[in-house]
């Protein structure tokens, strides 16, 4: 590759930016995965999951994708022939559904837009329609669109249809990022990954399991054995796991989960509210991305959704669109590009972004409606972040009041 | 934890100790995983990995232990009452055999004293009592006991049987450690993990995959998803996975693969032979580990395996007992301790984990024949390492003779 | 310190940022510092300096700070009384003034505004005065005040004069940062360090060496012996130094000569003159930073220097200064803020910064006169950087080709 | 260099093993040297730096080797002219002296025969004869030689000489691994480095200043800036230094600060007694290295020194030399090496330094009277170490008994 300066901004909707708490965490020599100093590491990211998915019940880690744990959600739970319900909400809710086809579930499959979250409503008809229906697969915030479903109201309808279907939702773009509750919401299996709000590399990934999953588990007739809950969760009980476990990527979860702490949970989800487009999924009405898209005349507002959407797509130079993704957006459709600013990220690292977006829009030919960025740049004045993202310096003004004025 | 200072010796039979060059590979920030740099690290570990592996076919590779490669390897190539050939040469063995019996599959299973490989006399005579056998799964290397298999005459006796059962290999704790030819051995599914001689943190697993077993795949029918090899090949021609990848281990592939290529896999195969105990699977017939075993009466010979065995167990004190294990060994039994000596290990790294086996026992009061430790040395001392694990300096003649003699 | 999230943005006239391909090659296990190994270190990071430095003679390297090396230039050099000539052109040429008279050297000070860099008219007619001037001392880019001198102008004054007084330049915020040439422009001694355009932590700096100021060390009684340049000079030669090495530095710093010459210095010092203010020292005439101040009406435009610098200063609450430094900037002075922006540094970091400081303005009550992040941008799309500092991807128009448009 | 498989073994009399900890530490971006997370900084390492030295008084930390602060002791104390006493104990008193006598301070040398240290009785009788004398230089560990110095005894003959000279101490190599007490013994000024005892790479140096120094400092005349305690002490106060600080290293030596505060400094003593050829300095009398040299008839007693010193040196070849040097010694001398055991050090990274002593040893052709390892492992093992330095495993019991024996 070509020589490039400078600290690259990845801000995809994939993997998140991840810190340097986190890497330099990771870079240790592995442990005894069977000595007592793994013991303390396992049962201490252990309580701290549980804090995270806020559930008293276990939580299962898997050295996997989060593609892997949607597998292991399926397999522990259900058995061939099931019927399943589920929503397209997007590209991820659909990868779902054909998972569950191929493992030879049943999929009652409520079609949508992209651009509305699984409707409670729909959900409570088809439950009550469809007695037999063992689980509800739900995706909380789509990476592909960045539409959120509202998990306590499929809760609600499932118990209104009288069902006694599992609730299992997918939160790999949401968890530390956005509000969930696992056992307060009532869910069944929560579905996690590594790579976005706990800012590691991808390669872990969690099942949350709520009792009446495990009791399901029980009966469930899928084959299965890695993913098999029992083994791990007991094994889990004096810190450990029945497989050689992913040490390193472990190292790093303890440093994210303790960076979510000293953080605090709340304040993370705040910060993410302030850059966020706002909109649905209980954050604040308009943060910086969509005061950006706003003023671009770039946004299509959508009360369930917090999507970045260009209407008409004018004709333009395909080598141009690349400028765009070089500056720190990726084009997920001809006619939307998607903003990550999840995980380990500030204001300045926003706004850097925001300003790439633009010169990359510019660049492009696309007629703009103003300045997105100082419209972006308005709304995080209007509440500066606490602490800085730059040097706070109390010492500043002595040092300069020590230095000849120019 | 109480402190403890210096370098842990960490010498047991899970994962070896991690080079620092690959540790530091890992430990940089998560790049696109749709992008062109990426494609480039991914064409690159693939092509690595197919020379370690020995063959040009593809490599699969799972972000997930070694028993999901193990469960890979079984639900892309059978099917639901599937009739497989197995052999009771360890605890590994015994594991896999679980695994397919959790798959449904019926498993011919060969019983044995965990002290000899797979019988090839005895693989041909199952095989041509049961033509409707579909695979035969092998250890190469068993971490529980050292036991070492002879691949390519179970190859010759599926032959001889005139069988077209697949052959499976598990390579988990051989790999880049003995010498091992996935394409001119004739194993149809290769499956090893990340942790051992490819000197990396656990948490990547590999499928080699022979013609014939993806063939095999088109038809089987055990249900999968994240692990069908399809969508991965696939995605492997222009470097990427179908799923978001474990990119920072990939990073620590790459320079672990570099490591491997720059020493030379003969040499690496030559260097764990001299640190060895010496005996089948072609390698010396007497390395340092062995020379020690011989001079403290502690080993039980065995043709076809690697084992250090110690034959009478005295009384002794369980606190002593920890003593051993503290200073290098792993308690596997009652009456077996294993000494790691894989990945990235020289000669001093070895003689401190001899001596520390040395004092553990004496500490723990087993009675010794002699000193092991010396043994092993000399055998270390016949033929000096190149390069030396400590500092080489022809400057040192130099400096020495400018400075005043004492 | 409270917790902050994402990637501090340090654009202070200090340090710049490390990249982290340096701070990993510094943590790396210590090598024998009289070994082969380190040789060859010792060996490729001085021919790497001297590429840096343009020079084909020696360059000193020692362990400390950039004020270490200026003591360095003095005390190998000249004697008690000697006559020197400086000039005011900002705070650290008057620091570099005091070091001289603690040296018993008389100082010869052309007072200045801190507005303009050494006047080489000026030097001629007093070097004609003073015809037993030894020295003549020079800061070529004032980190206190951006302010660049011609050192080629003040060389040819010195000749012009008839004088033989050594010609002694400061480099260490222009190393690395704009076209500097040792040789060719006739420097007798070159102080750098290590914690700029070198991109590495504080804690080296250097002396490039000419042949006559080496002459001139010969017969200079100033007392030395750290600092002494000839058992260094004759050390070099086979690649180690006559003391303990800081070597982790030194592994950064190969790194870092690494990465500057696989960008190209030619490429650094453009990338460097796209984001600055503009002005002197052979820069264009108007990079961003400048087109951010012009916009804001901050800048005092003047043909030697590339200060930014607000006018008038309004009445201000401190606290709200104290926003300004934490967006970006360090105050250097009541009026005057000052933007780094050299090192590892490309269009999105100094877009954040920008953005930074034009918040932290406008939170301080500064009446600005317009957007000053748009003219930034402007002038940075018009041209805009090779390769890109966010995601450069190809591959973004078919993945997105193949995923369902919105 | 060809490839070398696993780790380093770095057992020079130069920089010590740099442990994980702090090599991590360093590895992380540089902050505003000027900002308060800095401050907090230089405050703990400062404070910490006090408990090693054992001083309530200012402890001054240079970016420099070790050699720089022996400057900087001799020029913040001393004036042209002035006469020192120093001891020929080894190499580095020796080079010292040339120091001194390159600033024009009068040596009063004694001679020695690098076998014993400073004598105090030899120290009273000169300072009686030479009242003039105004500071007595000695080093308290020879790295050279081993020999160390009895400090409170040389305090005690300047005392009862009615002398006021300064007593001025090398602690580079004792600093941190053996006991020694600024304060307590009347030391006015220690001279330390960070590459032994303290486990950093090389690259900061140290004074620790008592009063009377600190008053002689406003007096005396040798010309000093860039060495100057006072600004430094001053701008210490608030956590800070006048120069730009090498703050990366500082990072580590929080870090190393810290662990040693966790392992106890009486701790980190007596593991070096242990490791030790025991001996002077207050050290027991007998630790595992001296036990090897015994038992090869290497050792050469002294009531003052530890030094491991071969008798008569037989003809050898000098390839065979090199592969003393190879594994893990350093040869100092036609008839001597020496092993560093300081800094991040056990019991098995020590077993295998001597291991690969006597390998090349008898690879050299040296005749030796025994087996020097077992008579160490022997001592070692009379007491083990607390923790031990592999893996400390009550599970292992507890696995051991769940697998099947062999």
């Amino acid at each position: 590759m070509s020589f490039r300066s400078g600290r690259h901004f990845l801000q995809i909707p994939g993997p998140t930016n991840g810190p340097d708490r986190v890497l330099r965490a990771i870079d240790r020599p592995t442990i005894d995965h069977r000595g007592p100093d793994f013991a303390q590491l396992g049962l201490e990211v252990l309580a701290g999951l549980r804090g995270v998915f806020r559930t008293d019940g276990p939580v299962v880690v898997y050295p996997a994708s989060g593609t892997g744990a949607w597998e292991a959600a399926l397999v522990n739970t259900l058995s061939p022939g099931d019927k399943v319900l589920a929503f397209e909400t997007g590209h991820f809710a659909t990868l779902w559904r054909t998972m569950a086809e191929r493992f030879g579930l049943e999929v009652e499959w409520v079609p949508g837009d992209w651009r509305h979250g699984a409707d409670p409503e729909r959900a409570e008809a088809v439950l009550r329609a469809e007695p037999g229906i063992r689980a509800v697969m739900v995706v909380h915030n789509e990476t592909s669109t960045g539409v959120t479903s509202r998990v306590p109201e499929v809760r609600a309808a499932i118990d209104a249809a009288g069902s006694d279907a599992l609730l299992l939702v997918d939160v790999i773009s949401s968890l530390g990022s956005i509000d969930y509750r696992h056992d307060e919401w009532g869910v069944d299996v929560t579905v996690g990954g590594s790579q976005k709000g706990l800012m590691l590399p991808a390669g872990l990934s969690f099942n949350a399991v709520g009792e009446k999953a495990l009791e399901a588990s029980r009966s469930a007739r899928l084959p299965r054995s890695y993913w098999d809950w029992e083994p791990i969760v007991e094994a889990n009980r004096s810190g450990f796991w029945p497989y050689t476990s992913a040490t390193n990527l472990l190292y790093g979860l303890r440093e994210a989960l303790a960076m979510l702490s000293e953080e605090g949970l709340e304040n993370v989800f705040a910060r993410h509210a302030r850059h966020d487009a706002g909109g649905g999924g209980g954050l604040g009405a308009g943060g910086a991305v969509r005061g950006l898209a706003r003023a671009l005349r770039l946004a299509d507002g959508d009360p369930d959704g917090r999507r970045v959407r260009r209407r008409r797509g004018p004709a333009r130079d395909p080598r141009a669109l690349r400028h765009v993704a070089r500056r720190g957006a990726r084009e997920a459709g001809r006619r939307v590009f998607r903003i990550g600013h999840l995980g380990d990220f500030n204001d300045l690292m926003l706004a850097g972004t925001l300003c790439g977006v633009e010169m990359g829009l510019r660049i492009a030919g696309v007629p703009l409606a103003g300045s997105g960025v100082e419209a972006a740049l308005a709304l995080l004045e209007a509440e500066p972040e606490p602490g800085g993202s730059a040097d706070a310096d109390g010492a500043v003004v002595r040092q300069a009041a020590a230095e000849p004025a120019a």
